[in-house]
């Protein structure tokens, strides 16, 4: 199994929304060209981040489209669902868990997990929350490998730490700070404070310049 | 007011979170080396990066924490709360309305929007629910010049192209698609998809190549 380029597979999801729209609007065939005008990436670069499916298209025709959008899926292992676990039921938490792309998206969360004694105990969008003391053991006993982390800043060192002792080898890690882990667990991390960092800044300049 | 290179402005919020942790341990004074370990960003990088706040440290003393403090928050606005609207109360939608986190990063929504009528005319969270068609008038009462998109993806163009009709001139985007809009405009992507793209490949190589 290949290590496919990081942008490639960040890329390879806009493919597969481009494609889910076409299909929607009853086209059956589609050229990379077509994908590349929609989804704003360059011709050749979309050709070579389709190679990377298997998948090859016809000449003067393209790809299937339904062909396309499973190579994809199977590409990004969507087509298998992953469960796992999330620590943190707080309004990120909750979110997510009654977030249904997660599921057509390889992900499913099958138990979440807090300190707070009211949700313990409790069900959200039908997902049971426990006790962190319970990670371990379920973790196991379910084969869970990947876990959500959606503490405060302050807990998410501590929380990765205990993922990790439990046997979970990759994070998505939703604080804002960046984890200190052994280099061969997998981490994405979703920094909304970066992210309004840049949002903020530019707008001010933006503003700034225009009272200029 | 100077554009600050974006990979600085992402690693702001890392230092100012690591500078808050340092203060609420009891310290005062803090050097560019302790924040450049706690962040893992290269020393020299981080002096590059804090030079932008205007704040000089001390040499062999370092910065005083509540000052450097104070000196990024300016940096990236977040001293001053710009309001904005929220397109989409779904999961993710309700989740952003009721996160606490973005007063304190400059960010406050002051109204938010969707099409489902059991919504419209109601509150989450103390703040009210209008329907689309009010946006316009509403943002330029309101002088809202940032709005965050939380609609699924098939909607996002459109509702993208009615904010900018509006004089939204910055938008945080929390839907998968690549939004085709003015080179002006400034755009956030928050790509969950992306991010699942890259975690669930990198775990079935992961899984792949221990089976070998």
């Amino acid at each position: 199994m290949e290590a496919i380029p990081l942008l490639t597979l960040k890329r390879l999801p806009q493919y597969l929304e481009a494609l889910n729209r076409f299909k929607k609007a009853g086209l059956k065939m589609v050229s990379a060209t077509k994908i590349a005008v929609f989804t704003d990436v360059h011709m050749t670069q979309v050709r070579k981040d389709l190679a990377y499916t298997g998948v090859v298209g016809t000449p003067k025709v393209g790809h299937h489209i339904d062909e396309l959008m499973q190579a994809i899926e199977r590409t990004l292992n969507w087509n298998d669902i992953s469960s796992c676990f999330l620590v943190g039921v707080g309004h990120l938490g909750k979110a997510l868990m009654g977030y249904s792309e997660l599921n057509k998206k390889g992900l499913r969360i099958v138990a979440a997990f807090d300190k707070d004694p009211d949700l313990i105990g409790n069900t959200h969008q039908g997902i049971p929350i426990y006790s962190m003391e319970r990670f371990e053991n379920l973790s196991s006993r379910l084969h869970v490998h990947i876990g959500i982390l959606a503490v405060p800043a302050e807990a998410a060192q501590e929380v990765a730490d205990k993922m990790l002792a439990a046997g979970i080898i990759a994070i998505w890690n939703f604080s804002n700070i960046k984890l200190q882990l052994p280099e061969h667990i997998i981490i994405e991390n979703i920094d909304m404070s970066a992210s309004l960092a840049v949002l903020s800044r530019r707008v001010a300049e933006h503003l700034h310049q225009e009272q200029l």
